[in-house]
């Protein structure tokens, strides 16, 4: 039995997911969002990092799983999502947590069963794998579904071998 | 009396530096870097917050001050620097401690006396200002050129009012 927190992070919401996995089946265990709200970006980090504290410390996850970042846009754009991603990670590994990360691409194929699934397709079944009344927030959502991919793979890791976990996508 | 870090945050090499003011004056504490060396990104990140928390815990700074990012190559890079910075954010907030930041122009500005100042320039005017017997590690001596600077600000805003603090350039 294993309490997987999915995270997705972003310096306005940062959405987080928990799910527990038992003899390879994921339970939805809560989901919610951090929104940032201070006038300023660095307290807006800070407040990213409290929250997920707040979450980490109520719930005493196992483990942690978080996308890859990938962002087309803009060069201030990345900083600013990397200060949040980093803000994030950062209350996993102080306490001792591990963090997978996963590429969308991963997510969407473990998922969906394809890779190039849309936002919507995701979300539709986060909502069925987990048995939800209806698909949380968006980043909520995504949260989940990166903590639901997680399980996938440490179920599929357990297989193989524990020794192939530090080897494999887990960090 | 005021004890200030500044903080040069990198990936792969985090600088530091420990500047005292008093009646105005910095004097040097301490300097250093943080070297990263974790095989994976996520545990790098995670170094980074290690080691600067511990400096915070040992030195217990009043105030924190980092120059403002800007990266002008690639957007992989500047997810990189972004979430070194989140991690070297965090450090600080969550310990209360006020961090303020700077741009790179601001920093030259306030060190040199100009804007255009060159990298050697800056380096040479922070020996100079705090009487070192060499130039520091690179990264350690942008440490300490952000924290002079924010020795310089401070003094500006006790002049002008503690009021002024909470709307200036101080996060």
């Amino acid at each position: 039995m294993s309490l997987i927190l999915g995270i997705d992070p972003g310096s306005r919401i940062t959405g987080y997911g928990l799910v527990l996995v038992e003899r390879g089946q994921p339970r939805h265990i809560d989901n919610g969002v951090i929104q940032a709200r201070a006038d300023n970006f660095v307290n807006r980090i800070g407040e990213i990092h409290a929250g997920l504290a707040e979450v980490i410390a109520h719930y005493k996850p196992d483990q942690c799983a978080i996308e890859e970042v990938f962002v087309n846009k803009n060069v201030s754009s990345a900083i600013k999502l990397g200060q949040a991603r980093g803000a994030a990670i950062v209350a996993a590994t102080s306490v001792n947590l591990p963090v997978a990360e996963y590429t969308a691409t991963h997510i969407k194929q473990s998922v969906v069963g394809t890779g190039r699934a849309t936002k919507d397709q995701v979300q539709q079944m986060i909502k069925m794998i987990l048995g939800l009344p209806e698909i949380p927030l968006s980043d909520a959502a995504d949260a989940l579904a990166v903590a639901v991919c997680h399980s996938h793979a440490s179920n599929a890791l357990m297989r193989v071998g524990a020794n192939s976990v530090r080897r494999g996508r887990f960090r």
